[in-house]
This record gives structure tokens, C-alpha cells and sequence, in this order.
């Protein structure tokens, strides 16, 4: 008798995700001929160093603790000694609550009895920039990044599932700025696409099921039920309230959405690149009407580009302020100067757009 | 004294659309050298027949009753005499509720209190295709093309809000289906750019505070409230659910994302039909390779309209469908052919994908 379905469907994601690595391990050494200079020994990848004897390469699972990481965690244990892996575990302590140091020994622990090793428990402490879930996701990546060095890890596996990706769209979805934001987590991240998300197109459900029937403990974070998060009343309230009126294939239809999204951000993104070489006049500024000749699309992003070139910040530069801008070229009458963050100005002068800071 | 703001707000959107259809007017003649054959008069554009004596253009305006039709009738009635422009009115009778009849000839009584002239009352017959909400919408859009063609009405004014927008885009959402069913409804639709929505940018609260203050009275359809209709739960529980987890600025994120998605499709369709080209052999049929080349979200594009082209019908042809087509590109390992809605099949056949009916 094989095992429960959910446990069964865990494994699979996992192993569907080292597999990649592996054939991305064996196609390296000729896609990447030349390493960059660096002070540490190439991290990424499941390639050794040719100076260091070979060992097996390490993936590591970040685990809270909770059902979505645990049963992550139990997969890679399972899948890992298959394929000659070395499988071990990082927790992240963001010393928000009380006796989370007490926590995160305890997840150390459940790593280790699932035969993952190294094992570590990593405390960070939480800044206020971008609000309390940017600054402690900019947190646990940063201490993330640092353990994957430090141990010369090939991957970081994450345990978000298409429920979370259901939420991300649809916080995207309020800030309105696009198919960008609308396009969710990427199944492959960070520098050298160590972050892997084996679980995005598996329910939340599953996980917690296959927890269940392994006798896994699991904790549950009461951030994720605390209503002054946004993504927890979107989680306990939004999204329920969504499905009740659109049907149970809600979360689905969301995480194609973002898979789509993602695929059709990156096309669109190809195109203004192109393009901006080709709007630019022999000093390098951008003429007026070649961008006028552009798809509105393809146009926008290219302003987009100029702007965060130019010095505007990615995060503060709204589709608002791209529009302002987008109107010295559509629907010019003699406007005077755009002001956008970073102390940046675009203005229209002798049929060429400026853009610069100052 | 002016106005009161609400009744600004909808003259104002009234006025943009009117003065387009104005310029569109003036500039028409040379866009449009050669007519095509019709049995008809050109019914489009405000240009009227050469052989006909010059006459005033007409604009129509779509009215339920409900406040914001009403509300756009008003303005319509406001702003048209102004600019040398004649407006009319056009109430659908559906049939699906008692007394509809009475309800439609009071309808026709307020528009030509208004002023409105000629005005129309026009029952309508509606069938079962495609469930209820998409039956009466095709009955009644059939009904408003006969309308303007019989009237030769330059435009047909609609009274969706943004608020419309935004529960629209919801519901594209739950299908699933990429960013073109994100993008809501178009502000200029329909054959010729017949159909114009100015409220597009209006809140659903504007055009009801506009009929109050102008003491028209409106009419609420009980279907609006009907949780049998999916749009009426979204309205009262789903999008009021979601600004609670979002915030209130999540209808004019929703409607910004139509816009915004609405040119990245264009875009990407534009780029799906020059790569169309591109991709065939000298006999017509699709090469594998060169398919494999493009970016997925152009290939995806091209496959859908490969398969639309061979007979797949648009409407019962999915994500999921394409998708299957596109591992017969990315991911061949010898799968057999692929059926499609339309009895339509596609195989891959020694470098070349053939997609054709039977």
C-alpha cells in the first residue's frame, strides 16, 4: 500500500523540484563557462567547486514550524536520500512574540528528528520600512540568503502554497499597478534562483492533511489569524467571502492568473527593452514621436524604465506617475514639468522627453 | 451658483465622450476614404449620408430606469443640445418579470420628460444560451444595435460604473483565463465604436447622488439584489468582503487594472499576429521550433488563434487547453493528438504542429 494521497502529492512536488536541480546541476558547467569573480566559492547551484573535493550538494527547507513548511520539511527528508541530496533546515526566530526562541528550538528540533542536518535557528531582528510584513519578509530573506552562503546550500526551498499565491494576487490586485503585481510568487527566485517554491500549485489543505496522517506536529502562527494583518483578513474573510460568491475554483483561478500574469509581464517587459534602444536619438534621449508610434503597453514601460534610470525608486513609482508622464506624449498641450519620487523630472523639450534627477 | 458636484461629475463625463464622437466626427471623412457596400445607410459615425441633407447627429442613451442610466440620460439631455447633437433613448423590455411592460413604459414617459427624443421601448425575447446573465445581455445588445442601426444613431450611450468595472473584473478573474478577461469593458465597443460607457470612471454612488439631487426618480432592479446572480453576490458580499480586507481604494485598483490590462493584451495580440507569420513553413504549417523560440505568452497567443482559425469556438476553448497544445511544443515526448472544443484536434507531426478539424 502506497502512501496517503497527501503525503503521496508532497513527495511528488518535492521530487519534481530536485529533479530540476539536478538537471540544472548537470547542465551548468557549459551554460555557465566563466565564473564571476568572488570572494566566496560559487553558492548557487548544484555544482561543487572544481578546487573542493565533490560532495553532495544541500538543499535547505525554511520552516516556521507551521503545516505549509512541516510538511515540506518531511518531503525533502523523504525524497532527498533518494537522489543523493543532502536535505537540512533553517527557522527563522523574528523575536515578535514571546517565547519564540523557545519556538524556533522546537521546530531545531522536529528538523533534526526528521533526519535533516545541518539544522539551524537563525534570530533576526525586524525593521519598520515597508510595514510590519515587508520589513520581517525583508528579514527572513536577508538571514535566509546568509545560511543558503554559509553552508553553500544549491536551494532554499519554500513552502507557500497556491493559497498563498491565491492571497498574493490579489493584494496585486490592490494596488492596481498591473499584470506585474497581479503575478503573484515565482516558482523559481533570488539570485541564482535559489529560492524554489515546490508547493505552489498544491492547496493548503493537502499540506496540513499530510501532517496529519505522518503525526507531524504543527504550529500555528497567530499572525496568520490576527486581523490587523491584511493578508490574514484576506485569508480569513476576503477570500471566503469571494469563493461564496464566484464558486470554489476561486484560488485555482487566481494562481493561473498569476502563472499567466507572469509569463505575459516578462513578454511585455522583452518588448519595451527592445524597444527603448530604438526611441532614442543619437545624444540618447528619448524622442517624442517614436515613442507616440509605440504600442500604449510597451510605451509605459519603457517610461517606466527611463524613470527608475533616471533614479526614481521601483517602489515609490505608481501607475499614476507613469500616466502623468505617459501625457507629454499622448496628449501634450505645453504642460510644464512631472515631479516623480527620487527627486527625479520628466519634461518635454524640443520633441525629446528628459528625464533625470534634479 | 453651479451644479451640485454629483450632477458636474456626470455632465462632465457626458461632455468627454460627446466632444470625441464630435472630433471623431470632424476627422472621420479622410480616415475612412471608401465606404464599404452596405444595404444600409452607414449607420456609424456622425457623418451623415452625402446624399441625405445635412441633419444633426443622433446619440442614443441605453436606460433601464435604474439610477444610472437614468443619471446618464440626464446628462445627455444636459450637454447634447449644446453641442448640436439630438438625443435619444432606447428602454429593452426583457420579459422575465411581471409587469415589465408597465415598468418600461414609465421608463419611456421619464426619458421623454427629459426631452429625450425619438425614444424607444423594445421587448426582447430571452434565450437560455450561455445561462441567464449572458442570455439577456446578447438579447439586449441584439435589440440596441437594431435600435441605432434604425434610427442611425452615431453612438449608444451605456451607463456602467466603475463600480460595474470593478465586479466585471472580478468575474474575469474567476474564469482563470489571462488578462484579457481582466480587462473588463471597454470605454468605446461594439461594431464601429458604436457602444461608449462614460461613467467608466464614475462611482456607481455619483450617478445615484446625481438623479436625487435632480429629483429623478430611479428604479431598483430586484435582480441587482438577487443572490441567484452571480454579479449581485459579487456586488453585495464578495466586493464588500474584499474592501474590508483591502481597503477602500480596491474598486479603483480593480478598474485600473482593467485599463492597464486591457493595452497589455492588445500589445501582446498585436505581437501574437506578426509572430503568426513568422512561424509558418512555405505550406502554412506551424514549425515546432521556431514556435519553441518565442516567448511563452506569445506562443500561447498563437495557438490560441491557431486553433480558433481551424474552428475551436473562442468561448469553449481554455487555458488549460492551450496549455496542452503547449507541451506539445516544450515538453514532446511523443503524446498523442490533443482534442479540442469544435471537434478540432491538434498533433504534432514530424517538426510541424497541425491543428485541424476531424
Amino acid at each position: 500500500m502506497g502512501p496517503h494521497p497527501a503525503v503521496a502529492a508532497i513527495r511528488l512536488a518535492v521530487r519534481r523540484v530536485l529533479h530540476d536541480l539536478l538537471t540544472e546541476h548537470h547542465r551548468a558547467p557549459a551554460a555557465v563557462p566563466h565564473a564571476l569573480p568572488h570572494q566566496h566559492p560559487p553558492s548557487s547551484g548544484l555544482r561543487s567547486s572544481s578546487e573542493a573535493p565533490p560532495r553532495p550538494p544541500l538543499v535547505l527547507v525554511a520552516c516556521s514550524g507551521g503545516a505549509d513548511s512541516m510538511a515540506l520539511a518531511s518531503a525533502l527528508a523523504f525524497e532527498s536520500p533518494k537522489l543523493g541530496i543532502r536535505a537540512g533546515g533553517v527557522t527563522v526566530d523574528h523575536g515578535l512574540q514571546p517565547g519564540s526562541d523557545l519556538r524556533a528550538a522546537e521546530v531545531v528540533q522536529r528538523l533534526r528528528e526528521l533526519g535533516l542536518d545541518p539544522v539551524d535557528s537563525v534570530v533576526v531582528t525586524v525593521g519598520r520600512a515597508g510595514g510590519p510584513e515587508a520589513a520581517a519578509r525583508d528579514a527572513r530573506y536577508a538571514a535566509l540568503d546568509t545560511a543558503a552562503e554559509r553552508h553553500g546550500a544549491a536551494a532554499v526551498l519554500l513552502g507557500h502554497t497556491r493559497d498563498d499565491q491565491a492571497e498574493t494576487v490579489l493584494l496585486g490586485l490592490a494596488r492596481g499597478s498591473g499584470i506585474r503585481s497581479l503575478s503573484g510568487m515565482a516558482a523559481v527566485s533570488g539570485a541564482g534562483g535559489r529560492y524554489r517554491r515546490p508547493f505552489l500549485e498544491l492547496d493548503r489543505q493537502t499540506a496540513r492533511k499530510a501532517c496529519m496522517v505522518q503525526s507531524l506536529p504543527v504550529w500555528d502562527d497567530p499572525h496568520n489569524a490576527d486581523p490587523s494583518y491584511t493578508r490574514s483578513r484576506l485569508r480569513h474573510e476576503g477570500l471566503p467571502a469571494l469563493e461564496k460568491a464566484l464558486g470554489k475554483g476561486v484560488v485555482e483561478a487566481l494562481a493561473r492568473t498569476a502563472r499567466l500574469s507572469r509569463d505575459d509581464a516578462d513578454a511585455l517587459d522583452s518588448w519595451a527593452c527592445q524597444a527603448e534602444a530604438t526611441v532614442r536619438d543619437a545624444a540618447g534621449l528619448l524622442e517624442c514621436a517614436k515613442l507616440y508610434a509605440l504600442p500604449p503597453a510597451v510605451r509605459r514601460r519603457v517610461l517606466r524604465r527611463a524613470a527608475i534610470e533616471a533614479g526614481a525608486p521601483a517602489g515609490s513609482l505608481f501607475a499614476r506617475h507613469i500616466e502623468e508622464i505617459d501625457r507629454l506624449i499622448t496628449g501634450w498641450r505645453g504642460q510644464g514639468a512631472i515631479n516623480l519620487p527620487g527627486k527625479v523630472v520628466a519634461r518635454r523639450q524640443g520633441g525629446r522627453l528628459v528625464i533625470r534627477q534634479g
